[in-house]
């Protein structure tokens, strides 16, 4: 994960950058094209961006961003709050298969429907950002049905500009802006960032929100990352540096032992969830991988744990229909309801004009040299401390 | 009602077809238009098809599919579960005049509110489809409520297919997909198709829901077909072949003795609703009329009981602004809330991958002789079996 | 406040005019603009119109129409219920900064969300529509939750015609028609027209409510109008000629001394409300003054108390980024929930095919004469006649 300074160093001038406005106030997101020829870029693995709108069902209206940096082709929504609906390189997919095969426009949605759970109506990327106000499972909280997982992910992104570096490593970077509002209850403005160098097999999330209100407020987030086949598979393992581990309900408590292997596809298995408390290494830096059977591919998540020091890890090893994936979910908060987060600490607040950082890198890991690399780092950030494994659930709750 | 089978026979070659994508994920519904000319084809009542979008209020973005047959005017709307919206054949018009004017847009509806009632914001169509996770009037069921009539009718088509053949009767068929999905709840795939042949004066309905899932799931399915004026009137009939005859509540009761004749618009009326169980014929078709006082205009609806099994016969006979209308809706189920009827056997299931075949007809009976011959089939039939009038309403709501 | 007849006097032949559809159900809006010059028009302030259509965020498809009427800019949203967006004079801004800073498309409002005030995500207009099946504070009133301020904000305009006039002055005149239906439950059209002459510093609303069904209705209207800065600041005053007021709530009782007097922006000040009942002249009309705390500058608001005859003063002297605001809210009734209104006799009934109209003048005050004209003319209205200042809150809301 690097973290973007915008500057190549010290005190140095900004490197000269390409930059088209792909959606804004005065510009309907229309079909469009660049590719690195054309910029005059010579390079090993040509790149390309390209934007395009999907029609018909739900999915009307809503554009779609492909970035092709020449390793792996990067699908950005813009209309749902900058998720990134999946990143192919080759034969390995990171992503996974949804019930949900449209790309939901947010109009088509409501939230608050199913008891809260109008969100999953819209739920199939590989990062679905969860929050900003709220995150976690529908449920009353202050007098108001908090719905599933907060507002974001249905908010369109309100200005998305492309920026190309001039010079190499020609690093790509897609900027969207997202405005979570309501009158005298928020003033959350996100500005979102994905950058991917031509040629390399990941990307990278560098996330602000921005209180521009007067009062500090609650807020959560969440990085639903999801992934199916060909990662997920029986005998692929999750691993991380990990303080604490401990069964989101009774029902993943039974499954405690195995909480870092997969099952296959699994009839009538539904979910278990782990929250994590994840060790960082002395700059804060963690990862989280996981890793098919064979232990020659896999994908590993970068984070921060000061930014996001909570990790969840779902493992919805159900039948492939019905959405056989995987969540690595670093977060603010676990994915209870916010009522029963507070006593817990992990309803943070964020003062006025003040801004939050969100960092997460994404790589595919390629072959088995690739995994063990990541798998050692994991170790050095573990560093042999050790791993509390707590049998009871954090929250109480009552056996649901 | 034809059973279509897309060929022409046991083990012929299906007849070659001059097919048009109207909608799909990368085509835009545009306005467009074909007539039997263009293709070639020499017939005795030119026929056509033309698409365009509306504008304006909360019907923006509303594409319309207008099929003139060269008798009968067809007008489908694909932005809304492929729902009919009406059918005009000279001066007879099947469809009613809904206070809502607009043909709304499903992204303006808010389903649960008005206490789960908001459907009733777009409610106007000739054929409206009620389902498929669920139909009825609105409550909580297993901690959910559930909003009036499921979500379909909200539901734009996600690809949208025109087909005509090139050997007569030149079939037209507009075929258009609606996928009903919500991760962990449902994946249902609706694929309809409406025909008609040049020159007639009536048209088919041939939907198959597929349980696109890995487990079963409840479904239920109501074809709600509105009728007002002309045919609807003081002294109008109605008639099918019926097993048995209740009222829908205390309210229906009341008037049970009239139930197959209409009142003229009276204010005050609100609504009545029956529920029948249909009888088949030895192939399961069955068949209900609707004739004005006169008896010399009508509309024929034929379906097969073995697909819609139960029979709700709604009388609104208020005042025409009010919505003077009657609704001949062969279904799975009543419109009780589904918790009301699995008790009565009404929520059916389907098994994962399977499919459920809803087939209907319309036929408007455009003198003495179409009624006479209607209303003799109804008889045949009937064959000469009882019709259990029962006065007490099958579900108790407690006097409601 | 002028009410328009559309006729030059008795027996007169209306002016010819220049009229143009901007939007219609054949219609998309489009980017569109029209100036005196092109209309042959020689005035000493051109004027001209332009419609134009918001991309990216919640207010992609929006459309504005901007009515440049040679000394003020006039920006009306026929997307939101042909709502005022804002009134630009040189260095005076009729309207206010909410923290929504998008116009938001009313596809993604969803009203039942945060416990009925969803409408806040979207609030943020110089001019709010409020109504008309009900207005107030959300809660349930005969079994429904009802939304905060109604529906009418959250509808698009279904016809929207601009026409000016041949003849000086050249009133300009912006029509769209609103629809606010549900099937038994409203059948609403509202027919809204903003005018204002070439070179003059306000406008005029003068809409016309029609209850199109054949049932008597209950309805609502209030029209929430916004003020920041400029004009409102710490020692800014309103006045107007009020035969009673009363605090909202308990909150507010306790300022009650200083209920004509504002704050400066006032960190956690929140809100307060006082009811007022106005005075009018001999024909009705009656006029709300908004001064700054030199007197000179300022807006009136005249409005006719046989049409609004209640008028709420909202006092949200918050801080700037939350809403530093003030509404002068002329209504049928006060901002209570409905159900505290019956009894009140603020819950009014339309019958059927009658209609209700409401006109609303907006004049900025631009110089100390303006205002002190304006406060003479309010004195005029109140002829001498006393205030009462009732301490107990009309509604009884339990201390809330």
């Amino acid at each position: 994960m690097k973290k973007h300074s915008g500057l190549d160093g010290p005190g140095a001038t900004p490197a000269p950058v390409h930059e088209f406005v792909l959606i804004d106030s005065d510009k309907a997101p229309q079909d469009w094209r660049i590719d690195s020829r054309q910029l005059g870029i010579e390079i090993a693995k040509p790149f390309s961006v390209n934007l395009r709108t999907l029609h018909g069902g739900r999915q009307e209206g809503v554009s779609l961003i492909d970035i092709d940096n020449g390793a792996m082709t990067i699908t950005v929504v813009p209309t749902r709050g900058m998720n990134v609906l999946r990143a192919v390189a080759d034969d390995v997919r990171l992503g996974w298969d949804s019930p949900v095969a449209e790309v939901v426009n947010p109009a088509f949605i409501e939230r608050d429907a199913r008891a809260g759970l109008g969100w999953l109506e819209g739920f199939n990327e590989l990062v679905t950002r969860c929050g900003y106000e709220w995150i976690g499972h529908p449920g009353v909280d202050n007098g108001e049905l908090l719905s599933l997982h907060g507002r974001v992910s249905n908010i369109p992104a309100s200005r998305v500009v492309l920026s190309i570096d001039s010079k190499p490593p020609h690093t790509i970077r897609l900027r969207g802006e997202l405005k979570e509002q309501a009158f005298k209850k928020v003033d959350f403005a996100i500005s979102s960032e994905l950058s991917t160098e031509p040629g390399s097999l990941g990307f990278d999330l560098d996330d602000t929100l921005t209180n521009r209100g007067d009062y500090p407020r609650e807020y959560q987030a969440l990085y639903h990352n999801n992934f199916g086949t060909p990662l997920l598979e029986q005998g692929a393992r999750f691993v991380a540096p990990v303080r604490q581990v401990s069964p989101f309900n009774e029902r993943a408590r039974g499954e405690l032992a195995e909480w870092q292997s997969y099952r296959g596809p699994t009839e009538g298995y539904d979910e278990t969830v782990y929250n994590l408390i994840p060790y960082g290494d002395a700059l804060g830096e963690s990862l989280a991988v996981l890793h098919n059977r064979a232990g020659d591919r896999g994908v590993a998540v970068a984070f921060d744990i000061a930014q996001l020091p909570v990790f969840s890890l779902w493992k919805n090893t159900d039948t492939e229909r019905q959405g056989y994936v995987t969540g690595l979910e670093p977060g603010t908060s676990f994915a209870y309801n916010r009522r029963f987060q507070r006593s817990l600490g992990l309803v943070p607040t964020i003062g006025p004009r003040e801004q939050r950082r969100f960092q997460l890198g994404f790589r595919l890991l390629a072959d088995q040299a690739d995994v063990e690399q990541a798998l050692q780092r994991i170790d050095e950030i573990q560093a042999g401390r050790p791993t509390e494994v707590r049998e009871t659930p954090l929250v109480d709750l009552g056996g649901v």
